[in-house]
């Protein structure tokens, strides 16, 4: 595919926030852009120049509208593998493809995926019953994570458990779906890269955020990460090796536990941006969302020189609505036109630019 | 007016590129823009939630459409101030208002209430017919620019004078309409201010660009602009008397020519944000478009801190087009998603950050 000139369409499955940021930067660069989505009135549509509505599942119709773009792209990791081959078959361009969301949308496969790429993993077990948890809990310490190998978010679809507890319930409570039980990580910090990789292979990292989490959702992240050069480095390799191996295009997120003594353990990646990645538009030389368009249309990456030190608080429910906390705050607010501020919904952020890059 | 909340819907008279950034910088907001543009695929209506397509004379028709709004703004200044005063005696709150549009839709009734403030302006006569030309050109040294009196843009409907000129054709080849004739203005650079006034009177001023025009058509704006503190605080006066005799909520630039000595004459103002302030967003704290959707909406001014030296580019015509010159360029690049490039058409611009702000 040629790089897509000004007018040309780019086709986003998903509607959600990202996909409204997205669809922002999209039209920054002069591109029209279309959101695929089943509801109404998604956040993406409002801030695109078209909206179709469709169920995702619906290949027929996806392909219908794919039809009329110029690439098609995704915002979130649950887009059906199998419509992404149907609209690939037709030969219709489809950035990143279909490989990083069969990596990405099962937990055991994106561990072994990870390890595939010489990435380390927690140690992890199948669980397809209550009967598989007790013997890798053992063999774990103790201790782990039940977690439903697919669809999982936010921190829902996950319940920490210890020897003891009653596997039957855990198991029920996740409605008994086929799982996967986790080794707990003593990590010292959370980081993640944000990686963009373009239509030619060439790779850049944006500087690692410090991601903070509260009961199971990211509540911070904040730039420098605090981590040694050597560690920074191993951590982009890492992401490096996985977005070739995914013959990824666009900008892909590897979540990472750090250790004490500066191991990586990854946690998960997102074939997409992602929301540790949300300070970069304010506080770098070209932001996540832009990154992800120019790779998605076929051009050269734009520098992630980053010129801020910045922190980017998540606004979740009614924090996010004024007044008074957004209207008076010292940073540069993103809203999500979400109507609906239910508790721990992710509403908008706030991005502080705390001082020169250091 | 209370300030609105996340959700509420800003209206827009006018789809071009300046109703485009703004209706972005609203939905990062969390407000749903609504577009009145008479045109079918107008570059703002393809970032907004809505676009309804009407003519700007049609007073019931586009006040229908402003009383599903929560508050009506305007993207440039020829829109009909009876439309404005329809919409204000119905009740619908319209910021800035029609006295900004009343001051500047006409060049002589513009220049009569910069001279009010007190603010300097060239000198000029009224031109009815060619024969009011000889004298004041007389007056002025034999040199003038004929412009007519209303509908000029980007150098377009003037004319270069001198003693000795064909006066009945250069007036007709302003199509007869009603004059201005105004005197040269020796100056040494350009400049302008864009201010923003808050919905309680609040101002803040953006510093200064320098703008550098060609054929009438702005063609580059820099930041800093070289002048002292002394002048640079002149011109922020002069801004601020004008902005507070307008009764202007939102952001307004103020254009104007700086001679040898340092003395400021205004060339014109514009209601609304401006070309000129198009490296604000990539430059500085808040950008001129949010500034102006948070006037608008009644929130609080954001602050105007500048972090780089930056310079804007206007892409006129083909030139906005890849390849090559912009996916190269080292800036921040937007285009404006119009399709007919014809010579000299604003197309985009690129930003250039050249280092930290001095």
């Amino acid at each position: 595919m040629k790089p897509l000139k000004s007018g040309a369409v780019i086709g986003i499955l998903g509607g959600g926030q990202l996909g409204r940021m997205l669809a922002s930067a999209g039209a920054q660069l002069g591109f029209d852009v279309s959101i695929l989505c089943p509801e109404d009135r998604c956040p993406a549509a409002r801030t695109a120049a078209q909206h179709v509505r469709s169920s995702y599942e619906d290949a027929a119709a996806v392909l219908e509208w794919a039809r009329g773009c110029d690439v098609i792209t995704y915002e979130f990791e649950n887009v059906p593998v199998r419509t992404v081959q149907t609209l690939v078959a037709a030969g219709i361009t489809v950035r990143p493809g279909a490989k990083p969301l069969q990596a990405s949308q099962d937990r055991v496969a994106e561990k072994t995926f990870l390890r595939a790429c010489d990435i380390a993993t927690a140690d992890f077990a199948e669980v397809n019953g209550p009967g598989d948890i007790a013997a890798p809990l053992d063999r774990f310490g103790g201790n782990g994570i039940l977690k439903t190998r697919r669809d999982g978010y936010d921190g829902k679809g996950q319940l920490r458990l210890e020897a003891g507890d009653d596997f039957d319930a855990a198991h029920k409570a996740l409605g008994n779906h086929p799982a996967i039980l986790e080794a707990l990580v003593p990590f010292e910090r959370e980081v993640s890269v944000i990686i963009a990789r373009g239509a030619v292979g060439d790779m850049l990292c944006y500087d690692l955020p410090r991601n903070q989490h509260v009961n199971g959702i990211l509540q911070r992240s904040v730039v420098p990460c605090g981590l040694s050069d050597a560690v920074i480095k191993q951590a982009c390799d890492a992401a490096q090796r996985l977005a070739g191996a995914l013959d990824f295009i666009g900008v892909l997120a590897l979540e990472l536990f750090v250790l004490e003594d500066g191991s990586l353990i990854a946690n998960e990646f997102a074939p997409r941006v992602h929301n540790s990645g949300h300070w970069t538009p304010e506080a770098c030389a070209t932001g996540q969302f832009e990154q992800h368009i120019r790779a998605v249309a076929g051009w050269p990456l734009g520098p992630v020189t980053r010129f801020h030190d910045a922190e980017m608080l998540n606004l979740l429910g009614e924090e996010a609505f004024v007044p008074p906390k957004t209207l008076t705050a010292d940073g540069v607010l993103t809203l999500y036109g979400k109507h609906d501020a239910k508790p721990g919904r992710k509403m908008g952020h706030l991005v502080r630019r705390l001082g020169p890059a250091t």
